[in-house]
Protein backbone atom coordinates (compact mmCIF):
# COMPACT_ATOMS: atom_id res chain seq x y z
CA UNK A 1 0.00 0.00 0.00
CA UNK A 2 1.43 3.32 -1.14
CA UNK A 3 0.38 7.10 0.23
CA UNK A 4 -1.88 7.51 -2.17
CA UNK A 5 -3.63 4.64 -0.96
CA UNK A 6 -4.20 6.08 2.45
CA UNK A 7 -5.08 9.48 0.99
CA UNK A 8 -7.88 7.14 -1.45
CA UNK A 9 -9.31 5.49 2.29
CA UNK A 10 -9.20 9.15 3.61
CA UNK A 11 -11.09 10.39 0.65
CA UNK A 12 -13.49 7.07 0.58
CA UNK A 13 -14.41 7.89 4.59
CA UNK A 14 -15.15 11.58 3.69
CA UNK A 15 -17.85 10.32 1.62
CA UNK A 16 -19.04 7.79 3.59
CA UNK A 17 -19.56 11.22 6.42
CA UNK A 18 -21.46 13.27 3.33
CA UNK A 19 -18.30 15.37 2.81
CA UNK A 20 -17.05 16.03 -0.91
CA UNK A 21 -14.54 12.94 -1.37
CA UNK A 22 -11.11 14.52 -1.09
CA UNK A 23 -7.98 12.86 1.60
CA UNK A 24 -4.35 13.81 2.14
CA UNK A 25 -1.46 12.32 3.95
CA UNK A 26 1.70 14.06 5.03
CA UNK A 27 4.23 12.12 5.21
CA UNK A 28 7.92 12.96 6.45
CA UNK A 29 10.31 11.68 3.60
CA UNK A 30 13.24 11.23 5.23
CA UNK A 31 11.81 8.61 7.63
CA UNK A 32 8.68 7.54 5.23
CA UNK A 33 6.41 8.17 8.35
CA UNK A 34 2.75 9.25 8.06
CA UNK A 35 2.58 11.93 10.01
CA UNK A 36 -1.09 12.94 9.59
CA UNK A 37 -4.16 11.66 7.29
CA UNK A 38 -7.00 13.28 6.92
CA UNK A 39 -10.29 14.05 4.57
CA UNK A 40 -12.55 16.76 3.70
CA UNK A 41 -14.48 18.25 6.68
CA UNK A 42 -15.89 21.48 6.31
CA UNK A 43 -19.56 20.75 6.66
CA UNK A 44 -19.07 18.32 9.54
CA UNK A 45 -16.88 20.43 11.16
CA UNK A 46 -18.50 23.98 10.04
CA UNK A 47 -15.22 25.25 8.85
CA UNK A 48 -14.83 26.56 5.60
CA UNK A 49 -11.15 26.08 5.80
CA UNK A 50 -11.50 22.55 6.75
CA UNK A 51 -10.04 20.89 2.94
CA UNK A 52 -8.24 17.62 3.17
CA UNK A 53 -4.78 19.16 2.66
CA UNK A 54 -5.73 21.96 5.04
CA UNK A 55 -6.65 19.39 8.08
CA UNK A 56 -3.34 17.33 7.22
CA UNK A 57 -1.28 20.05 7.61
CA UNK A 58 -2.37 21.35 10.73
CA UNK A 59 -2.09 18.07 11.87
CA UNK A 60 1.21 17.15 10.76
CA UNK A 61 2.57 20.37 11.99
CA UNK A 62 1.11 20.12 15.48
CA UNK A 63 2.52 16.79 15.98
CA UNK A 64 6.47 18.15 15.19
CA UNK A 65 5.81 21.24 16.80
CA UNK A 66 6.46 23.26 14.00
CA UNK A 67 4.56 25.51 11.40
CA UNK A 68 7.08 24.54 8.66
CA UNK A 69 7.62 21.30 7.43
CA UNK A 70 10.75 21.55 5.32
CA UNK A 71 11.12 17.64 4.83
CA UNK A 72 7.89 16.75 4.15
CA UNK A 73 5.45 15.71 1.13
CA UNK A 74 2.08 15.74 0.77
CA UNK A 75 0.06 13.31 -1.05
CA UNK A 76 -3.70 14.63 -2.01
CA UNK A 77 -6.65 12.97 -4.67
CA UNK A 78 -7.25 16.23 -6.03
CA UNK A 79 -5.13 19.25 -7.24
CA UNK A 80 -5.32 21.38 -4.57
CA UNK A 81 -7.46 24.75 -4.57
CA UNK A 82 -5.98 28.40 -4.27
CA UNK A 83 -6.30 28.35 -0.20
CA UNK A 84 -4.42 24.66 0.04
CA UNK A 85 -2.03 25.74 -2.66
CA UNK A 86 -1.09 28.41 -0.95
CA UNK A 87 -0.93 26.73 2.31
CA UNK A 88 1.32 24.06 0.96
CA UNK A 89 3.81 26.36 0.18
CA UNK A 90 3.62 28.20 3.78
CA UNK A 91 4.29 24.87 5.27
CA UNK A 92 7.33 24.43 3.42
CA UNK A 93 6.47 21.32 1.96
CA UNK A 94 9.42 19.50 -0.02
CA UNK A 95 6.98 17.37 -2.87
CA UNK A 96 3.37 17.81 -3.43
CA UNK A 97 1.82 14.81 -5.33
CA UNK A 98 -1.71 14.89 -6.46
CA UNK A 99 -4.38 12.75 -8.31
CA UNK A 100 -6.93 13.99 -10.55
CA UNK A 101 -6.80 17.26 -11.98
CA UNK A 102 -9.24 19.93 -11.16
CA UNK A 103 -10.09 22.22 -13.81
CA UNK A 104 -13.01 24.74 -12.22
CA UNK A 105 -11.36 24.82 -8.41
CA UNK A 106 -7.75 24.14 -8.43
CA UNK A 107 -4.78 26.49 -7.94
CA UNK A 108 -2.03 24.68 -9.33
CA UNK A 109 -2.07 24.26 -12.88
CA UNK A 110 -5.25 26.31 -13.13
CA UNK A 111 -6.81 29.11 -11.61
CA UNK A 112 -4.95 31.52 -9.68
CA UNK A 113 -1.38 28.97 -9.99
CA UNK A 114 -0.16 31.03 -7.10
CA UNK A 115 3.69 28.73 -7.62
CA UNK A 116 3.90 30.64 -10.61
CA UNK A 117 3.44 34.19 -8.74
CA UNK A 118 6.50 36.26 -7.99
CA UNK A 119 5.03 36.29 -4.77
CA UNK A 120 5.51 32.87 -3.96
CA UNK A 121 8.44 32.26 -1.46
CA UNK A 122 8.32 28.53 -1.36
CA UNK A 123 7.27 26.95 -4.26
CA UNK A 124 7.10 22.76 -3.32
CA UNK A 125 7.99 19.84 -6.14
CA UNK A 126 4.46 19.38 -8.27
CA UNK A 127 3.82 15.71 -9.40
CA UNK A 128 0.01 15.85 -10.95
CA UNK A 129 -1.96 13.15 -12.01
CA UNK A 130 -1.15 10.10 -9.64
CA UNK A 131 -3.69 7.92 -9.37
CA UNK A 132 -5.47 10.22 -12.12
CA UNK A 133 -8.45 8.41 -13.22
CA UNK A 134 -8.98 6.25 -9.78
CA UNK A 135 -9.27 9.84 -7.84
CA UNK A 136 -11.40 11.21 -10.22
CA UNK A 137 -13.97 8.78 -10.17
CA UNK A 138 -14.48 9.20 -6.49
CA UNK A 139 -15.67 12.57 -6.92
CA UNK A 140 -17.60 11.46 -10.09
CA UNK A 141 -19.56 9.02 -8.46
CA UNK A 142 -19.81 11.09 -5.14
CA UNK A 143 -21.82 13.69 -7.81
CA UNK A 144 -23.83 11.73 -9.49
CA UNK A 145 -25.01 9.72 -6.44
CA UNK A 146 -25.99 13.38 -5.03
CA UNK A 147 -28.16 14.46 -8.37
CA UNK A 148 -29.80 10.64 -8.51
CA UNK B 1 -14.30 52.42 18.84
CA UNK B 2 -15.36 50.82 15.47
CA UNK B 3 -14.67 47.08 14.08
CA UNK B 4 -10.68 48.16 12.52
CA UNK B 5 -10.36 49.18 16.24
CA UNK B 6 -11.07 45.79 17.24
CA UNK B 7 -8.87 44.46 14.52
CA UNK B 8 -5.93 46.60 15.69
CA UNK B 9 -5.82 45.35 19.28
CA UNK B 10 -6.14 41.95 18.39
CA UNK B 11 -3.00 42.57 16.23
CA UNK B 12 -1.19 44.21 19.36
CA UNK B 13 -2.21 41.58 21.06
CA UNK B 14 -0.87 39.32 18.84
CA UNK B 15 2.58 40.94 18.75
CA UNK B 16 2.70 40.86 22.43
CA UNK B 17 3.04 36.87 22.11
CA UNK B 18 5.83 37.38 19.74
CA UNK B 19 3.42 37.15 16.38
CA UNK B 20 4.05 39.22 13.83
CA UNK B 21 0.82 41.66 14.32
CA UNK B 22 -2.30 40.78 12.16
CA UNK B 23 -5.58 41.31 13.30
CA UNK B 24 -9.32 40.20 12.16
CA UNK B 25 -12.53 40.90 13.23
CA UNK B 26 -15.77 38.85 11.59
CA UNK B 27 -19.29 40.83 11.74
CA UNK B 28 -22.63 39.71 11.48
CA UNK B 29 -23.97 42.52 9.28
CA UNK B 30 -27.66 42.55 9.84
CA UNK B 31 -26.98 42.88 14.06
CA UNK B 32 -23.76 44.58 14.30
CA UNK B 33 -22.82 41.74 16.66
CA UNK B 34 -18.45 40.63 16.53
CA UNK B 35 -18.91 36.74 15.86
CA UNK B 36 -15.22 36.53 16.28
CA UNK B 37 -11.88 38.03 17.06
CA UNK B 38 -8.17 36.67 16.08
CA UNK B 39 -5.03 37.68 16.16
CA UNK B 40 -1.91 35.53 14.65
CA UNK B 41 -1.26 32.27 15.76
CA UNK B 42 1.15 30.72 13.47
CA UNK B 43 4.11 30.05 15.82
CA UNK B 44 2.19 29.55 18.80
CA UNK B 45 -0.36 27.13 17.43
CA UNK B 46 2.35 25.29 15.10
CA UNK B 47 -0.08 25.98 12.36
CA UNK B 48 1.28 27.55 9.49
CA UNK B 49 -2.90 28.44 8.46
CA UNK B 50 -3.02 30.31 11.73
CA UNK B 51 -3.52 33.83 10.14
CA UNK B 52 -5.79 35.90 12.33
CA UNK B 53 -8.29 35.90 8.85
CA UNK B 54 -8.56 32.44 8.78
CA UNK B 55 -8.65 31.87 12.86
CA UNK B 56 -11.72 34.14 12.91
CA UNK B 57 -13.36 32.36 10.08
CA UNK B 58 -13.36 29.41 11.91
CA UNK B 59 -14.16 30.72 15.35
CA UNK B 60 -17.24 32.41 13.66
CA UNK B 61 -18.59 29.23 11.50
CA UNK B 62 -18.54 27.42 13.97
CA UNK B 63 -19.96 30.19 16.30
CA UNK B 64 -23.48 30.11 13.82
CA UNK B 65 -23.10 26.38 12.89
CA UNK B 66 -22.30 26.92 8.96
CA UNK B 67 -19.42 26.67 7.11
CA UNK B 68 -20.99 29.89 5.10
CA UNK B 69 -21.23 33.17 5.85
CA UNK B 70 -22.97 35.22 3.98
CA UNK B 71 -24.22 37.75 5.87
CA UNK B 72 -20.65 38.63 7.28
CA UNK B 73 -18.07 40.97 7.18
CA UNK B 74 -14.27 40.71 7.59
CA UNK B 75 -11.92 43.73 9.02
CA UNK B 76 -8.45 42.47 9.02
CA UNK B 77 -5.57 44.88 9.53
CA UNK B 78 -3.84 43.63 6.22
CA UNK B 79 -4.42 43.01 2.98
CA UNK B 80 -5.25 38.90 2.78
CA UNK B 81 -2.63 36.92 1.65
CA UNK B 82 -3.80 34.37 -1.14
CA UNK B 83 -5.09 31.31 1.24
CA UNK B 84 -6.41 33.22 3.00
CA UNK B 85 -8.62 35.66 0.80
CA UNK B 86 -9.51 32.33 -0.87
CA UNK B 87 -10.83 31.31 2.39
CA UNK B 88 -12.78 34.06 2.54
CA UNK B 89 -14.11 33.65 -1.02
CA UNK B 90 -15.22 29.78 0.45
CA UNK B 91 -16.99 31.34 3.63
CA UNK B 92 -18.98 33.86 1.17
CA UNK B 93 -17.90 36.65 2.89
CA UNK B 94 -19.89 39.82 2.38
CA UNK B 95 -17.63 42.70 2.56
CA UNK B 96 -13.82 42.69 3.31
CA UNK B 97 -12.59 45.49 4.66
CA UNK B 98 -8.61 45.82 5.20
CA UNK B 99 -5.78 47.64 6.48
CA UNK B 100 -2.08 47.88 4.75
CA UNK B 101 -1.81 46.99 1.76
CA UNK B 102 0.68 44.25 1.12
CA UNK B 103 2.80 44.60 -2.08
CA UNK B 104 4.78 41.20 -1.02
CA UNK B 105 2.28 39.11 0.33
CA UNK B 106 -1.06 40.48 -0.82
CA UNK B 107 -3.71 38.28 -2.65
CA UNK B 108 -6.14 40.57 -3.16
CA UNK B 109 -4.90 43.86 -4.80
CA UNK B 110 -1.65 41.90 -5.86
CA UNK B 111 -0.02 38.89 -6.45
CA UNK B 112 -2.66 35.98 -7.55
CA UNK B 113 -5.21 38.28 -7.45
CA UNK B 114 -7.46 35.38 -6.47
CA UNK B 115 -11.01 37.28 -6.74
CA UNK B 116 -10.33 38.53 -10.30
CA UNK B 117 -9.90 34.46 -11.88
CA UNK B 118 -12.32 33.45 -13.43
CA UNK B 119 -12.44 29.93 -10.93
CA UNK B 120 -13.43 32.23 -8.11
CA UNK B 121 -16.88 31.99 -7.48
CA UNK B 122 -17.49 34.39 -4.80
CA UNK B 123 -15.86 37.81 -4.41
CA UNK B 124 -16.62 39.65 -1.79
CA UNK B 125 -17.10 43.19 -1.84
CA UNK B 126 -13.37 44.78 -0.86
CA UNK B 127 -12.22 47.75 0.72
CA UNK B 128 -8.67 48.30 1.26
CA UNK B 129 -6.48 50.99 2.97
CA UNK B 130 -8.76 51.44 6.10
CA UNK B 131 -6.50 52.84 8.99
CA UNK B 132 -3.71 52.32 6.08
CA UNK B 133 -1.01 54.12 8.18
CA UNK B 134 -1.80 52.90 11.79
CA UNK B 135 -2.02 49.66 10.48
CA UNK B 136 0.82 49.62 8.69
CA UNK B 137 2.59 51.46 11.39
CA UNK B 138 2.61 47.96 13.90
CA UNK B 139 3.95 46.22 11.14
CA UNK B 140 7.10 47.91 10.88
CA UNK B 141 7.49 48.69 14.41
CA UNK B 142 7.31 44.84 15.23
CA UNK B 143 9.68 44.23 12.68
CA UNK B 144 12.17 47.19 13.65
CA UNK B 145 12.32 45.83 17.00
CA UNK B 146 13.22 42.38 15.53
CA UNK B 147 15.71 43.48 13.53
CA UNK B 148 17.02 45.94 16.74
Amino acid sequence: MDYMDLAIIEAEKAALRGEVPIGAVVVDSRTGEVLARAGNRTEEDNDPTAHAELVALRLAARHIGSPRLPYCDLYVTLEPCTMCATAISFARIRRLYFGAYDPKGGGVDHGAQFYNQSTCHHRPDVYGGLRENECGLLLRSFFQEKRA
